[in-house]
């Protein structure tokens, strides 16, 4: 009976919330979306998540659900608030688990998205059986969640795991977080946007300069690389270097069996893949050299997030 | 009877070895030293120690130990070795538990020199009670060890706490490891000759541009900045601007109680101290701001990497 039993995983991002109803055995029933950017104050933000909740179990004929597990930026797993995330609209302390539990009246569990994203990883994706982790998911912003001995890394207060504002480049891009050169911008879709433009004045006559700005996006870099347009090309390869780069130090840190990969820059494929692996492989400490495999998410895109979100709960 | 049990704690840095009698309540009976840097064959460096266990078990009159912990660069406490330490001149992987147990006939425990001094503070220093922490050894080399949950950190390789090869500044100074930018070429002894160095070039007339190379060391730099040059002021400045980056990304991974530091180059006091926690309260992320204590290690100098040691045998 037990994989009759369901959760609510909920992964929020900077541009959009999916709110999934997940069975035991790790079935993603049904999804719903929010889009994350409208919401400039936390309180309405709550109550259409709430209202989602209930939308989704009662098109889906479920009267009783386990509880609700939250995958947020900065998302903090020991006190269940979000805080000062750098890309939400809203500021300050949002206390998500206990709105959400007086709403609701089942248990909410917090935790930062991409956490939740290691987490749902291990328990049903491409890290089943692995104990030692490290995830990166690479999206609008830059997040990363770590297993050791098999569970996820907190600290001491919560905020474990934030390597996507880890300096990458001191004195770097000014950053959301109001600090300097860290890897989110450098590694995530405005990374690679702020990338491809800083590279105009090298190039001025590359076709891509003729792209509309607003219409630049990871999506459209790559099409262009793929047309052989250099800008594009050499995008791509410095986005791996620094990547690659951020790889090799988290290995310095947990020496885990293997990094996986998630999110929407990972679409570009081989044209990332291919200098971040390179980069990885240069800047390991000698004995860890092809030692530690970079894999992408065996999950969905947005799933892994979800289902760690749902499986937190259980 | 049992502050009447002992054990060896040896720590193996790049200049020099101590072996260490340790009496089971944290008390260092007896030390003594061995000049690491003269040796260039592993199986001499082990005779040698073996010849000092002996000696300082004689000695004092000590008929029993219950084993052996030592603390070496590179050291791999899954494995029992010392591999491609870059500041050791025998290179390839030492299999020093084999060696030594075929010797002595007690159980050996190798683990990396920093985490042997990490596990030495928890035991038995300033981090006495704490969970998680992050400690960085600060001599001829930069090492590290890191506490998760009251336990040290190994990974997966036997290879976690490498943050002296952490990656500081992208394509910066070319490391003994082979890579470029390591936090080792920067706040290292090495590392502040060689900031001092380059500064020569920025302020010709500094008086100590007229001491000889050969004696410019963290100490006659630290005395010639509070002589008021300026060189040494900045050479310190430069160096704690630096480590502080690095303190702030060791945070971004495992959000500790506390960091602690310990080493030689800590001699020069407030002048590293002070720009340290500067840049550190700036790199870090807005949510860890004034929660997190730099600490220095509250044992001798070189005692928290024997006590850690001899304390991984109990």
């Amino acid at each position: 009976m037990k994989e009759q039993q369901f959760s609510i995983g909920i992964d929020i991002g900077g541009t959009n919330t999916t709110i999934g109803l997940v069975r035991l055995d790790g079935k993603l029933v049904a999804k719903q979306n929010l889009n994350t950017s409208q919401y400039f104050d936390a309180h309405k933000f709550v109550d259409d998540i709430v209202f989602s909740v209930h939308k989704i179990m009662m098109e889906n004929k479920i009267k009783h659900i386990l509880g609700v597990g939250i995958g947020a930026p900065c998302g903090n797993m020991l006190e269940g608030t979000i805080e000062d995330a750098a890309n939400l609209k809203f500021r300050g302390k949002t206390p998500l688990k206990q709105l959400m539990e007086t709403e609701l009246g089942i248990p909410v569990v917090v935790s930062n998205d991409a956490n939740a994203a290691a987490y749902g990883e291990m328990i049903y994706g491409g890290a089943k059986g692995m104990k030692n982790v490290v995830m990166f998911t690479l999206g609008t912003g830059v997040g990363s969640g770590i297993i050791i001995d098999g569970k996820l890394l907190h600290g001491s207060n919560g905020f474990a795991g934030e390597l996507g504002h880890a300096i990458l480049i001191p004195y770097g891009r000014k950053c959301n977080c109001g600090n300097y050169g860290c890897l989110e911008m450098y590694a995530s879709i405005r990374g690679i946007i702020t990338t491809c433009i800083e590279l105009f004045e090298l190039w001025p006559d590359d076709e891509i300069t003729q792209i509309p700005r607003e219409i630049l996006s990871p999506k459209t870099i790559a099409e262009a690389a793929l047309r052989g347009s250099t800008i594009a090309i050499e995008t791509y390869r410095k986005t791996g270097e620094w990547l690659g780069i951020a790889l090799a130090n988290a290995v310095t840190f947990s020496d885990p069996e293997a990094i996986f990969l998630t999110g929407g820059i990972l679409n570009a494929g081989e044209l990332l893949m291919k200098p971040t692996k390179e980069s990885f492989e240069k800047n390991k400490l000698s004995f860890y050299k092809n030692n530690i495999p970079i894999l992408r998410s065996q999950l969905n895109e947005n799933d892994a997030a979800i289902l760690g979100a749902a499986a937190l709960v259980w």
